[in-house]
């Protein structure tokens, strides 16, 4: 594999020909019955219990996900919750998902400043070499919240490169309440997802950091259902990849999302999460794949691609 | 102890006489010789020598500190880089604070949209009642980022109340290129910072998160460096306990600190991290204690606490 994160994953894109990012955020409660009926998993309260149910939840939808989209993103909050229990299975979770050969987000949104951006870059971020830890896995890029400007970045940027990583970084939100922290507009008539990500570019233009792509290790996250006039940054930063969540569940449409890839289609990883996850709880593919809920995950992969596909070509 | 956060930590802010919080950043190298000459702690690319290394250090740290300040905060940062090995070890350090009785802040920077949030929430503040997990200990407030706004804070915010537990809102960051983000400023002046502490006192505010003591169990954080203007918010937000990071390391005088605290010394938790932990690196202390660690630490708090007391006093 290419040694560069934007490389690695524009090329994914390219051969998955799909902008498509399954995101990961198993709730206990909405597992497949399969799952949660089974004995040795049936016990939310139990720490092992749950963890072992959510293990092999990811894990199937790993491999159904892994010939068909060029990533997987991983929200950590949902195994946070399980306290260092869940962290484990994270962590066990991206080395599943490296030996099937797709890329991994790991969405943990951390931020500060300075030294202490350091250490969360090291253990989000670092190929592991620690005795006792080796072999560890981290993800193959992670998103981090820009708040405290360049020297909540830099550090995250510059650990990500040296491992042959990469970092999003937090810039309009996908949320309606975004808006009252994101729409902030200065007496120009500058918001301030305009000055986040011009601070983010000051630092993702630096030669260093592009890849044989054309694209940098440190991109952007802006959400789908953000406002129309978000989708100049697409033009106004051409060596961004932009991670846009919100699509499905979250009520943007492919149009909205497609915004942010080049015509060729390269350019964006677009999230769905719980559209597809749980798409066997969807009565469109309920009635068709009844408990197969594999089935159902993997034709929502499908349709998902498929109006993906067709947005992009409409919006050429 | 009383069940809502702001009154534990205003009686305790009473009781220790103090505003100030002990910061643990614990990093191997700067840990004193002792400990990581120590032979099974000697190891600082063995994952279990530097954690066994962290966790002696910060648990006599906890000791000196217990009946001298109000709180401890611990750097999640520095435990993550660790992996799930450090994230245990940071959870023992909480019960074992608790043991001592003194409350703690996880500095976790957690911050998301919606259902995110309440996993952050589940994870970090909610009592843990998960078979296998039973008497693990949650901090008694995190630090969380509320760049989503009022969506952003919510779950945070009432996962906290319902646990006696506290929240504490990154509203204006510590180190110098805070202010890209940090004073961006409208056509009517107000910079981001004052936006966002509005947002986060709309949530404050409401009735049922009024303590006995008349303060909020949502604070918020402003660095003791940020411009003098900011310690306005300390007169229009009566009900907010601030956290105030920079003193020492980062540069900010206790005259800077004290700035939000209420003439009583309630009001305000000052953070300093490394000026006291590693005090016996200090050649101040060094002359006075030699390798006896524990003592120069000590000292350092009781120092910074007379500083602190004597710039209240004069602010007044």
């Amino acid at each position: 594999m290419a040694n560069h994160f934007a490389d690695r994953i524009t090329k994914a894109i390219k051969s998955k020909n799909t902008p498509l990012v399954v995101g990961l955020d198993p709730v206990y409660d909405q597992l497949p019955e399969k799952i949660i009926n089974h004995k040795s998993m049936n016990d939310a309260n139990d720490a092992a219990s749950a963890i072992d149910a959510i293990l092999e939840f990811c894990t199937r939808v790993l491999r159904i996900a892994a010939p068909l989209v060029p990533a997987v993103k991983l929200n950590s909050a949902f195994f946070e919750r399980y306290l260092w229990e869940g962290v484990e299975s994270y962590y066990t979770l991206l080395a599943e998902a490296e030996e099937l050969g797709i890329e991994t987000i790991g969405d943990v949104k951390r931020g500060d400043i300075g030294h202490t951006c350091y250490a969360y870059a090291d253990g989000h971020l670092k190929n592991v070499e620690m005795v006792g830890l080796e072999g560890t896995v981290t993800p193959d890029a992670i998103t981090i919240n820009g708040f405290a400007g360049e020297e909540g970045i830099r550090p995250f940027a510059d650990t990500a490169l040296q491992n042959g990583k990469g970092v999003f970084v937090w810039v309009r939100a996908s949320n309606p309440s975004a808006a009252a922290i994101g729409d902030f507009t200065d007496a120009a008539g500058r918001a301030i997802y305009e000055v986040l990500a011009e601070q983010v570019d000051k630092i993702a233009s630096e030669p260093q950091r592009i890849g044989s792509s054309g694209y940098s290790n440190v991109g952007m996250i802006v959400g789908g259902t953000s406002p129309a006039a978000t989708a100049k940054l697409r033009e106004k930063y051409p060596r961004t990849i932009f991670l846009v969540p919100g699509l499905g569940s979250q009520g943007a449409t492919a149009a909205d999302c497609v915004r942010f890839c080049r015509p060729d289609g390269t350019g964006a990883l677009i999230n769905a999460s719980r559209s597809i996850i749980y798409a066997y709880n969807n009565p469109q593919y309920k009635s068709q794949f009844a408990d197969n809920w594999e089935r159902a995950i993997e034709q929502a992969i499908l349709d998902t691609k498929k109006s993906l596909a067709e947005a992009i070509v409409a919006g050429k």
